[in-house]
């Protein structure tokens, strides 16, 4: 692990000396605020590992890394304004701090600046790189807009929430992988294989996220017990409850209660969800869906023709990272 | 000119070809709509024509040049949203038709649809071509950002305005023709002039379109006569004004009382501004300034070793446009 302390330390000092740009400077002081909030670096951290992975050169990766992370940011500036989000890590969101006209332009600005990052790289890669790199970004806007939709949804399918989840978060952590991979020089169907191996921990990531809302220990995790429940978040969990209570009218009429209720205490209503969880189950099957995926990405792993201490590193990272923060 | 019809015909059918996607459908139908609205296709026949200007195969220019047409209309759509315009062509624009959120995710999807057509091209040429585009669309964002920042300022300086327009709408004409030229197969320096040509040219048009809003011809024009007075939209006209009636007590301060009126009489605010800059002759300096750009468009394209005829047809082409839609 002290290789990922390592990629994490080039990562922030590539990030410490990029100038976005200055003039004018309500464009690209959200920029550099945003950049600057932190966060683990886990994007371009992966994008690192995988061209390591391959016995690369993590010196060849660091600018497609660096436009991921970027990628990933202006994700989060736009996402905030449509989700209306007051705080970001912790800090004021950028729509909050400026407007949301800012956060608009500036978000857009950095979508160029990310595809200017991985122009960076030597040009014989470079129209695969953008081709994954182009891929992954309207997948994942296809993954934010599935979201949205699902918000107004009564019914939501599981197959619809594996699907939304898979495209607004697990590619973006596949496509990192891959772009690492292609610049390590690894061939395409391993680095195929490492695509899978990102989408489906992405997708094992979302559904523990999902998990930890409920049945985490609150202090540890960082976040408010039940703050999914509390804002009737569809998640994995609420919709197999409700789809496994269609068969069960008094389990769906409290269900929809709480839902519909436009006043509740929330410690009550976490309690009485939580125990609807707990009647039907659905801990145990979002652990086995959770496990399916978790399997997957492990077996995809097992083809690629990489030191068995590789791999170990990659998934260890990942098992670190299981916790939070995806 | 036969041949401008001919690009913008094969500019239409390539559009009408092209599939942006189907799932979700909230993100593609508002890309779809904002696409099938039509306009001169102004930009996409400047990058067909700039190939065909070195005597290159223009064939090999289409995808850029959906490419900048996407980019514009990206621009037109998260435009619309910050502006708060409720038309587009005649039609609702997108936030109307549909809401926020979705004018700035399919905007967002637009921008990577344009990298896509981009990347279709020869990767010979692509990183230049990236680089300019790149480099054009940064500048259109901040040219967007100094847009805002100006309309809540009360001064603007006559070079800060003619700097936000450059940015603002002539650098995406001038990174138009530059891709083209590249395509092309032309010189750098002669695909540099081929930008400076388009930039002035691009300054002119928006000079021309300052002027038009209250001296042309209202049918003709096509628009509201005075919309940009009745709006406080800071021009060339109004910041010439503001800066001569400095010296002028009387006129100063009628020119801030239309500005800060609440409630008035469209067509006597327009005729009392008319008459000032009437009397401070500020059409004829205006028309100086146009001129002035528009020499050095016609001048950047001199020493470019290429037929007469040819650079007569580009001129023509924009001297075509000059009367609006820039």
């Amino acid at each position: 692990m002290d290789s990922i302390k390592q990629f994490q330390e080039k990562i922030e000092s590539e990030l410490k000396s990029i100038q976005y740009g200055s003039n004018p400077k309500e464009l690209y002081e959200p920029i550099e605020y945003i950049m600057s909030l932190g966060g683990k670096r886990m994007r371009p951290v992966l994008v690192l590992m995988a061209c390591d992975f391959f016995g690369g050169d993590v010196n060849k990766a660091i600018h497609p890394s660096i436009a991921i992370e970027l990628f990933h940011n202006f994700t989060l500036v736009h996402d905030d304004i449509m989700d209306n989000a007051p705080l970001r890590r912790g800090n004021k969101t950028v729509h909050e701090k400026w407007n949301n006209n800012i956060a608009i332009l500036s978000g857009d600005a950095m979508i160029v600046k990310a595809y200017q990052e991985i122009c960076k790289t030597n040009s014989e890669i470079l129209p695969t790189l953008l081709n994954i790199f182009s891929d992954t970004a309207i997948k994942v806007c296809e993954g934010q807009q599935m979201d949205m939709n699902y918000e107004k949804l009564t019914k939501v399918s599981i197959l619809q929430y594996i699907k939304m989840i898979e495209l607004k978060t697990a590619v973006l952590l596949a496509g990192a992988l891959k772009i690492g991979a292609i610049i390590g020089k690894a061939k395409e169907e391993d680095a195929n294989a490492l695509y899978e191996f990102g989408k489906h921990i992405g997708i094992a990531f979302q559904l523990q996220d999902d998990i930890l809302d409920v049945y985490a220990n609150a202090e540890k995790f960082g976040k408010q017990k039940g703050g999914d429940i509390i804002a009737n978040k569809k998640t994995y969990l609420l919709l197999k409850a409700m789809e496994m209570a269609e068969n069960n009218r008094y389990m769906k009429e409290e269900l929809q209660q709480w839902i519909a209720a436009p006043h509740f205490n929330a410690a009550e209503k976490v309690e009485a969800i939580t125990s609807i969880y707990n009647f039907l189950n659905v801990k145990e099957l979002a652990r086995n869906e959770m496990k399916k995926h978790y399997d997957i990405a492990i077996k995809s792993l097992e083809n690629i023709p990489v030191a068995e201490i590789k791999k170990k590193e990659l998934v260890d990272f990942a098992d670190s990272l299981m916790v939070r923060e995806i």
